[in-house]
């Protein structure tokens, strides 16, 4: 990706951050990655494919987040945990991550044209932990009777619920992250 | 509750499930209930105010959804799927329920002022989920070492995070309740 195109992106990320996406206006973009509106309309064709590719980076730069990166050689269940817990931190760039994941999820329900941004961006994410269950069963560290892909749907899908609720302040990080352990161990069974 | 401030109450339902919560202003519920301005600011106190009581009335609705509702004298675990899985189905009063919900609970993370009614809404859902679970373990249908208050807010995420995929068209509803169902198997064991 050219360098210019990341820097829209990551101010489209910091305006929807701070503002949300309803009514948000590609000019606001603009200003804040101090580019041309005509700039943003080249390499992006507008707000809604715009807004798909948003989701597709706040996709990628979830994978990376360091602060629980495990050890080279751990296994594939510890790093289910590490995948899953990292969503879940008190760290600007997290926070702002999960507030546009969830803000442009959220505003699909009113703009038609989003929704399958979002249900691609869900199954990705849903696919690649999927996998990665999988890769735990073939090595022994995940018990082989799971079914990795309904596994890996709720998993998701309960990151989100807490997420919610941890951005709301109705519960800490701290708090979010232990009931997201337990609910891994009581899907996928505790690290060996 | 006046049958005047139910009517404002549901007129505001059926705004925000139509266009959501962002930049709503009481005008355009005044015009769907088709009352002025100054009552709902008799009634409400104003927006934020209103869309607080939007939460505890969506929250109270859901109780009333039948569908799923079981046979008199059903156990405490069967009461538990049913007031989980009521929550996602495709019937035009759900959905506009648990759009309302979401929207406004997406919303507070910009409007401040309604966080706290989001944060109570959790809870008092969380809650009674976990006096269920409790009656379940005093009656024997629950299993008694399950941590009743951390069970209730996962399963409650949970159907946040699976609403959010059926909402946006990720997942059919009949799919969602499959995966909840199996969830709440999972955190309290099969009904007896």
């Amino acid at each position: 990706m050219s360098e210019r195109k990341q820097e829209i992106l990551e101010a489209a990320c910091r305006v929807i951050g701070r503002r949300g996406v309803r009514g948000l206006r590609v000019e606001e973009i603009a200003r804040e990655a101090d580019v041309s509106v005509a700039l943003i309309y080249y390499y992006f064709d507008g707000r809604a494919n715009l807004l798909q590719r948003v989701l597709e980076y706040v996709n990628d730069r979830a994978g990376l987040y360091t602060e629980t990166r495990p050890a080279a050689g751990a296994s594939a269940r510890e790093r289910i945990d590490d995948v899953l817990l990292r969503e879940i931190q008190d760290d600007p760039a997290v926070i702002e991550n999960v507030i546009v994941w969830s803000e442009v999820t959220a505003s699909a329900l009113f703009e038609p044209n989003l929704r399958d941004a979002v249900c691609r961006s869900n199954e990705r994410w849903a696919a690649s932990l999927a996998e990665l269950i999988r890769t735990g069963q073939q090595e022994g560290t995940v018990p082989g009777g799971i079914a990795a892909d309904d596994a890996a749907v709720r998993l998701t899908a309960l990151v989100d619920g807490l997420s919610s609720r941890w951005l709301t302040g109705a519960m800490t990080a701290e708090v979010a992250r232990d009931l997201l352990q337990q609910a891994i161990a009581r899907e996928l069974g505790v690290p060996a």
